[in-house]
């Protein structure tokens, strides 16, 4: 959550990569530099709020998450606490989804990431399942949207990685189901390689303007794919292979879309 | 969801039996009446909402449920939906929790129940669990509180139930507990012989105002024991043995609070 | 598995009490002696076998196990071990079974402890069960014995703590159930208050000469409940309260049955 | 189990086929013929047990089953039946296991099948898992063999299809791993596309000469992918395409091994 680290989702923030010739600089990095993962949960649902918030606009969201165990490595999650079970806590995650997220879907200004304007909640739940995290999500958008192009821009949604043809990224970063029970974790998080999320419930909302589920793989999308994802990034933005910023041919900004 | 027949929470609307009269007029029936529980999520999370609304009045409700197998019965849910799985579908489930919980908050006008003014939106998820439906809670209320005002309604809840002595009313109909990681279904179910509803991870919300979790038993509070609960309540009323409304001494209106 | 240490399960081997003379003077003692719980998962099995044993003589044993997560304590076993999945492996449990149950089932020689004179084969299993340990046991008996005889056996087997009335001593220290489909860790591990054992799916077997399943409560009938139990017979014995063994009116042999 | 009938384990038993021209003249069939695939728990001991009964000889088998919920179709398992619980019973399952092992592992006389001279024994279980069935199994051997020898004789196991390189044959039917806690049903089952079979746990046996535990796919090896390794063995052998067997250039016995 530094101000000069990108929280990097190919798909969303490529852009944030900007940021990175203003903290070499800052720490006095003459090799290297800092990109860091979101949280799992958070990838997940941020590539769902994405073309919302991109076409329409979000004003505020509410996520309630059932998320896997594995997100906890191993050993992890103790069996006597899911066998038979729900863990209404992860430590950390509630906070981590509701930051994290503003930023990733915010912008990069001059002098510092501005967060997205619109509030997160998110209330988080371990269940007894091996992998796959599901998160029930409530969105406002910022104007009148009708569901079908709600719908579209989920469906229709790509972006950096997949006009780059990076070699993990899916082609549909954002699966849409219209059956009455879909998603499942042991259904659907193998999507797209484990690096789509899939998307189901979509319904207009009785309180906020619609609600949907969306599903992804924790330990794919939501971990090791998600960092070999922003490595195949960097290197097609030439930022990989030892060079610093500065033996580019051209700064950071110029290399990102 | 008839417009004479009361879904019956003893703790919450007592009141309503007093639609009796109506209905059985309207009905011609000159023995016997109709009483409902309600569906066993509404149940658990009315119980909890009650206070709130009676002290605080309630603006609308978001509510995402960690719903427990047996609440379909027996055979009931494939295991293959549950092993390794959430089933984020419960035939029915959501309407329900939206119509269902704005009636019993409701009030009972001279023609016809009045619905809480609040509207609900639910999402419901089966999860592998044998016994005990958890509902995540986010309330906006109709004027500020400070959490200790919220802690306090919900621990200090008595009711009818309660100062009736009835046999199968729990000392406390909800419980709060502080520790971060409660309830839990396997932990909790059984609080209050299984007809209190446990409250936990009770936080301000960055959206709304309020957020919490509850946890009740499904099958006993969500359906035997409630409706034992009611039986108690209309033979404490005189409503019960056979006797007719007008066989009473007192119009229904005048045996219930 | 000292040869002056005895393994108590007070429905089977209260005269093995007899070695704590020995044991007290062996090791110099003045006050205290040591009496060990078997594993949880060998007194479940040994209540089974020991009406067998007593009666018909046992010349083999196959045990093979299907163990709660509780067995391991908190955190004990990684939810990932069980989630979808079985662990076919639990440390050291598959040797103590084996020369567990030849002691307790044994006789308290002059000098020591004389095994069960039988061989016991025991594949032990981790499940997805919060608690109940399961055991499929084949046995091959001494002497030609009726299935009827069998049964008669096992239910009406009481023993000392019955008779001496302990607060903890179950009435039927083994159920016998006749449903296909029992007994099951959810439904039976709570008999006798998880002091009793449940027998079921006793068959004639087609390579030893009986199989059937037995199921008890492992944290209870298993751990806390057998140590209390052992405490609850000591106390009748005369063998607590600070007393030595020499300040007791007579010698243990002689307190014991 | 018809006499005439093979119940079919490419690797095992494809020399059976020759009973189809009994059959076809037994039942007057112009075309087509019957052949079954066994039961998903045999087919998965039957693969491991048929290097040994090849090599050694096979005396006595004692199985002990954990089997997946997928193996009884969809709805099937009752979550009731293994959420937090394990079901001792499988509607004729254990007899299944007992019988057909005999047969597969038999041999095809002039005038019927001959069972395989040993007797199986079943215990069979339903356990919290979505795929992969489990046997421990301990096997009693006509002639003293060293655990190498039966370590070797499992790893170096290949046949008919393999040799036919079938396109569903996996490269090693059986596969032994040496971890202490190998084979699991989620890491295990989907080895060799789902094909192979793991043995993990190969120890001596304290009443018979060795233990192990098998696992197997039980929709892949034990059921669709057995079907289709079958028509692949059919067609291989030039039994499949509309053709009688009296249309083959050859008597059926001609074209199996």
């Amino acid at each position: 959550m530094d101000a000069d680290v990108p929280l990097l989702i190919p798909e969303i923030n490529s852009d944030h990569l900007k940021v990175l010739d203003r903290q070499k600089s800052g720490r006095g990095f003459s090799t290297g530099y800092i990109v860091t993962n979101p949280n799992c949960s958070t990838i997940i649902m941020a590539l769902a709020l994405a073309p919302l918030h991109e076409k329409f606009g979000i004003e505020a969201v509410i996520a309630t998450t059932l998320q896997a165990v594995s997100g906890a490595g191993y050993p992890g999650v103790p069996s006597l606490d899911v066998v038979d079970n729900v863990l209404p806590f992860i430590d950390g995650e509630e906070p981590k989804m509701e930051s994290e997220t503003r930023k990733i879907l915010g912008r990069l200004g001059t002098n510092s990431f501005e967060n997205a304007p619109f509030a997160v909640s998110a209330q988080c739940h371990r269940v007894n399942v091996a992998d796959g995290h599901m998160v029930a999500v409530r969105v406002k958008l910022a104007k009148r949207t009708s569901i079908e192009e709600v719908r579209e821009a989920l469906t229709s949604y790509t972006s950096v990685p997949q006009q780059l043809k990076l070699h993990t990224a899916p082609k549909h970063p954002i699966l849409v189901r219209d059956e009455k029970d879909r998603p499942q974790p042991r259904m659907d998080r193998d999507a797209g390689g484990g690096m789509s999320v899939t998307v189901g419930r979509l319904f207009p909302d009785s309180v906020f303007d619609y609600r949907f589920v969306v599903l992804g793989h924790n330990t794919v999308r939501g971990a090791a794919g998600a960092a070999i994802l922003n490595l195949e990034l960097l290197q097609a933005r030439g930022l990989l292979h030892g060079k610093t910023a500065r033996e580019n041919t051209a700064p950071v900004e110029a290399r990102v879309r």
